[in-house]
């Protein structure tokens, strides 16, 4: 049936949404919520549709997601029908019967996942079979292949590719910000793509974005890339792998990631990386709690990247307490900045050239932390930090205090003396986000303690730094309630960890693991 | 924030949708699709919001659901707030962890499901795990209660309260329509609610309802059985087990239902029903396809019933036919009454006294089949059910040649001659629906031949009725494409049944038991 567009400036959160007048809708034999397809210019998009009493009855209104797709703008006349069942819901069905799923009906249900032809029903649906019956590793791989090939794909020339990838849960792990200059300073070539912060006080893009614009187009990828050798960008906007993020936003409430590895190695072969390093924090503040768990995520991580023809090596770190002192992107970046300078904190330097080290050694070099050490001693790596900084359109002398931090802070102080025997990673997670991170980029923690610290009674154990004073009075009050540092003199004093039921009520908030 | 309400005419099938200018939305901390709780004049619903760039920020847009609600027409100062996590969201978590949920878990789900607290996503992911776990008799307890308890209840005075109800699955199955009034002729209250056909020609409800109203409110449902000890009438806007439609709405596009037993006894159960008996068609055309999965159903539907504190008594029945002559609405309703009249098909009479049989002898009655048989005999249940008609609000002298059917009509003949060897269910039904059914109540299918009858070449199979010509010709297109009546000198002459892949592409369409 052909009707005129009208163009509602209303968005459904990347839902694509379209209002009909609901007699128009009986005589196209839809009802609420069934899906309509609508081809215009040559596209065709399958939307959701909503009905209406009073609207006119030639008419159909385009939420904004439909109109950008089309690249509508109101007055076009369109045909539309309702859609047949998507090819794919068959595929899901058989997945909730818990068959296992082939390449080509994996395909189907990454490719109606991208073109929104599936419901949230249907995508949650699947998703949750898959969290219960696990992914089989040909289901696995078929995933990652199906989400690459409905994503764009990057090419940097001559392999090696190098790559790095953290799952987080540290805060303040300010890793790649470092590693990235290092191993492009040693002639190496790694496209470096990150994300923002969803849960956490910032991203390596909201750290890196306190020095130069993050969100690059291809293009300006590929010049910054082929004029240094690396770059720190936002991969968000680039289409890689576009699957992923309609899967993380049913994902994310119900607090489930079946979908964690090819998520992640799909970027990476969008990338075109052939050699990747994966940063496994662990440790009862982090995300992986146990060495048996993050040995045997490492394991999928190696076994998937053969299959998918790249050489993958995991690295197991402590994850008990933040990395380093600054948490908050611009604390974090400064604190990079010192590290490459050859001033950062101990653990902070160490976990860089370390990491850097594992991937030197996976493309052949010889004593790869003591390579990476040197990128830093002898300035290297920070002048290509700099280089990076201006190709992607930054300042390249940059000094680290030029980095604004919030105006407002605040210290905390020891109400004893003590060692520091606990770091609440999560309680410093939440302080940060109280104060302001990531969106406030001057806002965040600076630590003065660490664990094993001795601390005198008023003593300052971190600060609080905020933008806004109204912010800073709240992470202040959280930092009290949440008493992210514990001290004790010895570890036998502080027996009792927790009660159940809890205290201060059930935190039910999901983990995800950054891909 | 207090906003001023703005009423938009738009629904979006039930579903709880607000639209906010987004820097409003900003100013709340919400982003598109979060929830938001709006309070107005002591009433508070959580909805869905939609962000638009170009509204008056002091604003927000109801849709047609969130209104009626509300009980706003538009100008209502409004108190709108991020609304915080359901409570419930924690337990369907637990579940999709694999977790038993305990009473109280599963009440907070079925409540938040009832008051639209929980999203699609949030609601397929739950039902989802349920399919796949499975549900202990327990859990199935736990939420048959909270679906009564969460809805609207009857009571018709002193027990026993009889009920039938039937899985579905066969066209032209119009056995309650001739049991209630058997039952009430006899003497006891049966007060019958049904559905309207999703999946098939028709339902009790709108076969009923070519006789007289059925949509009726329940002081009015409570004077009918009163006067006449029975009633018949669509269940579906008495708000009894409201938590079932929002769930079929999820489980309809997956084709799942792990709700079947919970749904099916919480509205017996807000009924009041004390005394049931469940017809379970099984055969290779019908839902159920062996005695197997029928016997472990009916064990399911008993052993539920003992714990609700109903009596239940199943029936397997035979499932490898259209029950009697007539398929749609109109030619149903006739059948039914010329079976009370005591003209039937012989299979139609035997179902119904057969059943209600069956639940004389479960409320103590001795040789309840013959019991069933002389309450037609006798002629009390036909004016049982005229006396249930204009109670109703319909003409109780009806005829059965009065009740309209399609003027449109055309005759499909055998092509060779043979015995009927198959008939193929879900042929039929396709074709009724082709032909109208169940919107348009005239339409439908007259069989003239059934199993094992002997037709010559060129012998009248089966005749289809539609309103409009149009849908006629559909309907006779795809009679020609399906066959659904299969002939054979002997059966070993049909021996291939069907191809795979299939000759004329797959039917994914999902079974849905009626509840």
């Amino acid at each position: 049936m052909e009707l005129t567009a009208g163009v509602l400036n209303i968005t459904a959160g990347g839902k694509r949404i379209v209002i009909l007048n609901d007699e128009t809708a009986a005589l196209l034999g839809v009802h609420s919520s069934d899906r309509v397809k609508i081809a215009y210019g040559g596209k065709e998009v399958i939307a959701m549709a909503n009905l209406a009493a009073d609207f006119p009855s030639d008419r159909i209104w385009f939420y904004a997601e439909i109109a950008q797709v089309l690249g509508a703008s109101g007055g076009e006349v369109v045909d539309v029908e309702l859609a047949p069942m998507p090819e794919s819901l068959g595929n899901v069905r058989a997945k909730l019967r818990g068959e296992r799923l082939r390449n080509a009906q994996v395909f189907t249900i990454v490719k109606d996942v991208v073109e929104q032809h599936l419901s949230d029903i249907e995508v949650s649906a699947f998703l949750t079979a898959l969290k219960i019956y696990g992914l089989s590793m040909s289901e696995t791989e078929a995933m990652s292949r199906a989400m690459v090939e409905t994503g764009k794909t990057l090419s940097f020339g001559k392999p090696p590719i190098l790559d790095k990838h953290s799952i987080g849960g540290i805060p303040g792990d300010k890793t790649s910000m470092i590693l990235v200059p290092i191993v492009a300073a040693a002639g190496f070539t790694i496209p470096k793509t990150s994300s923002r912060a969803i849960t956490s006080p910032a991203g390596t893009a909201d750290r890196v974005e306190t020095l130069c614009p993050v969100n690059l187009k291809i293009e300006e990828i590929q010049s910054v890339v082929k004029k240094t050798g690396g770059c720190l960008v936002w991969g968000g906007a680039l289409e890689l792998a576009p699957a992923d993020d309609l899967f993380i936003r049913v994902e994310y409430p119900l607090g489930i990631d079946p979908m964690l590895l090819p998520s992640i190695m799909s970027k990476k072969k969008a990338m075109g990386a052939t050699h990747l390093v994966v940063d496994i924090p662990t440790g009862s503040g982090a995300k992986i709690k146990t060495p048996t768990e993050a040995y045997s995520l490492a394991a999928d991580f190696v076994h998937l990247g053969n299959h998918l023809g790249i050489e993958v090596h995991c690295a197991l770190t402590f994850g008990d307490q933040p990395l380093g002192c600054g948490i908050g992107p611009a604390l974090e970046a400064r604190e990079a900045l010192n590290t490459l300078m050859g001033n950062g904190p101990a653990d902070v330097h160490d976990k860089a050239v370390s990491i850097a080290g594992v991937l030197f050694e996976l493309v052949g070099e010889k004593n790869g932390r003591q390579k990476a050490q040197e990128m830093i001693r002898s300035g290297k790596a920070e002048c290509k930090l700099r280089q990076i900084i201006e190709a992607q359109g930054g300042n390249p002398n940059v000094k680290p205090e030029d980095i604004p931090i919030g105006p407002e802070h605040a210290e905390v102080r020891a109400e004893k003396r003590g060692r520091v025997l606990w770091m609440k990673t999560e309680g410093f997670v939440q302080v940060a986000r109280a104060a302001g991170t990531p969106k406030e980029p001057g806002s965040g923690i600076l630590l003065h303690a660490k664990l094993g610290d001795s601390v005198a009674k008023g003593d300052v154990l971190f600060e609080v730094y905020a933008e806004r004073a109204s912010k800073l009075e709240s992470a202040l009050a959280l930092a009290q309630k949440l008493e992210p540092v514990v001290l004790s003199k010895k570890p036998e004093e502080r027996m009792l960890l927790d009660q159940y039921p809890a205290k201060m009520g059930k935190n039910e908030k999901p983990v995800m693991l950054d891909r």
